[in-house]
């Protein structure tokens, strides 16, 4: 294998790549990256067999071939070199020569053989959304995905699409999150409304990965397995099995207590409250009157209440939460307003922002003593 | 007690003085920060016993008095709360109330009886230093000090004041760093030429506390203490006790080998040979020829070599180092140039910035295997 390329473009695609690099695996081989040159590209890719990550880059490919490096001896090479055009040859014995400007290194490197290959994902149904639309959905969903694995199912994120409409849903038993996207030119082929269930691990991989712009991302399934393709990066990840629940017969109606209140104001005091809630249960209190919410909190480390103006509509209730559960939520709203719907002190909670009907997010109180 | 004062400029003290609370304690009253209120300041006092950090703050006294309050609690909670007014009042069972805005705290503090009283330094010796220049002083030098403690006094760094000219010194066996600097206004009264070694962590604790700014520190000593004055802050810290060694003896003469060098693609070449060198000596070696300097590395994870222009006289030798030895240097020197000067293989290294002839940098090579 003999190739040069540009130092910034790779390093950039190392950085993306790496991230499929698992610390911790009993196969040593899934330790590297595998290069392949061919057709003009650098094809780099690394998968800890659950996702697998792969990124192009444009190369002058003298002779095709493929090896195995180490990521990490890699990663640190590339970034250190200086910005020039990189070398690299490799011969029979899986030796890497590479040379950038006035520096030449030596490494080994190993058969690509042992490597697993490239999984092909065949675009039964693809759609594409753009990467800012989709990092937001995953953002506003997948701090609710369980953490524990007691129900599989419910470490991803429930992801259903129908026609012009894509719905996600994150719950782990204590809360949920749902985020609906509407748009017109979804679907890149016609197909039947379906769903599928992306492991939360991926969901934010993918949000470490994709950058700051508008470009589309294309999302393709096949069987067990999903692809998000952004311009030279793939992302391939399996599946979770098994039916998720209906999170739709959760949601509560009928609500007897309906808050308006300003989203960054609430923050703050929920945050200011949290300091003296126990470090264990994070539990503070809400009680309504006519005009305010008085947001308190009470542990060995001391206590303190604050006011917050609100609009109000029904009943004047107590009610507690842990903080937590209500800073995760309200710190991915972007909106100035939020609407808090309540039953009673023992119902969940459903909070929308007031300029958004896409977002809907629920939490159950936790119960207050006496 | 019952004053209030700026959030703003509370906080901004705050996190000084937090510096000087250490987390391992066997004192918990130590875990506290001492809040005075007296003559319209806040005086809050943090000590670990070797070191202890005074901030002023300008507030509305209507009460003096003083307590003892969590640091952890009473920072989080200043950080938290909203860029207004904060009103404090304490009372006879030390229970802190603090408003602000909306919102109100109440936490329990402790009796100011327990914390160590804030030390006097009586000013017999005193000098005025721009806290730039001291801050660089002491990030070129602090980083040789002994991390080991089989000779406490290597932990410090020297200092020297002699009329116009201060000098620090560190050295830890294996490498020696000395910065010199001379102003004419620098001592505030006469005193004769003396010395000091202050402890590494504490020099390394008040680079963390100046301010990026060219205000002036007034340095005053007692006996076996420092006293650091910037502004409304007040570092004060024990001296190491004992002779610091003789450090001039050791400076080599003679040399036989004599290589001036652009700083920048040294440590670019270094940086990338560290990649390759072991990971338990970071052995580099360096071979001069008449044009270049060829560094290079070998271990287990393979091998590299670069080569750097240089100006040379005298012998072409071969050289080894620690690459940590020599980046940690050369990281700290600001200089588009440096001057490398030796002897032999074995004899130490001495490295100056070609522009500044007020740092001297001393390392011993690595012995060569045969």
């Amino acid at each position: 294998m003999k190739f040069s390329c540009d130092k910034i473009s790779l390093l950039n695609a190392v950085n993306k790549v790496i991230k499929g690099v698992t610390p911790r695996t009993t196969l040593p081989i899934l330790q590297g990256i595998l290069l392949t040159a061919k057709d003009n590209k650098l094809v780099m890719y690394s998968t800890d067999m659950e996702i697998g990550i792969e990124c192009k880059v444009d190369a002058e490919i003298v002779e095709e071939g493929s090896i195995v490096v180490s990521s990490k001896v890699f990663s640190d090479l590339v970034r250190k070199l200086p910005e020039n055009t990189i070398y690299f040859t490799t011969d029979q014995d899986y030796i890497v020569n590479i040379k950038c400007g006035l520096s030449e290194f030596t490494i080994s490197g190993n058969s690509s053989e042992e490597f697993p290959e490239i999984p092909e994902v065949l675009k039964e149904i693809t759609f594409s959304i753009n990467q800012n639309v989709l990092k937001e959905m995953i953002k506003m969903t997948s701090f609710c995905v369980a953490q524990d694995m007691t129900r599989p199912i419910l470490t991803g994120i429930l992801m259903e699409i129908s026609k012009n409409t894509i719905n996600m849903v994150a719950l782990d038993g204590y809360r949920m999150a749902i985020k609906k996207y509407i748009s017109e030119d979804l679907l890149l082929k016609e197909f039947d409304d379906f769903s599928v269930v992306i492991p939360g691990t991926t969901a934010n991989e993918l949000v470490r990965i994709m950058e700051d712009n508008d470009d589309n991302v294309y999302v393709s399934f096949t069987g067990n397995q999903i692809l998000f393709e952004i311009n030279d990066t793939k992302v391939i990840s399996k599946l979770l099995d098994g039916n998720y629940m209906n999170y739709k017969a959760v949601i509560p109606k009928d609500f007897k207590s309906i808050v308006i209140i300003e989203k960054d104001d609430l923050i703050g005091a929920i945050d200011r409250a949290s300091l003296l809630a126990s470090n264990k249960s994070n539990l503070i209190k809400f009680t309504f009157n006519e005009r305010e919410l008085i947001i308190s909190s009470n542990s060995e480390k001391g206590k303190m209440s604050e006011r917050v103006n609100i609009d109000i509509e029904g009943n004047l209730i107590e009610i507690a939460f842990n903080s937590r559960y209500l800073l995760e939520a309200l710190r991915v709203i972007d909106s100035e307003k939020i609407k808090m719907n309540m039953i009673n002190s023992i119902n969940p909670m459903i909070i929308t922002p007031v300029e958004d009907d896409d977002y809907l997010y629920m939490v159950l109180p936790v119960k207050l003593n006496g």
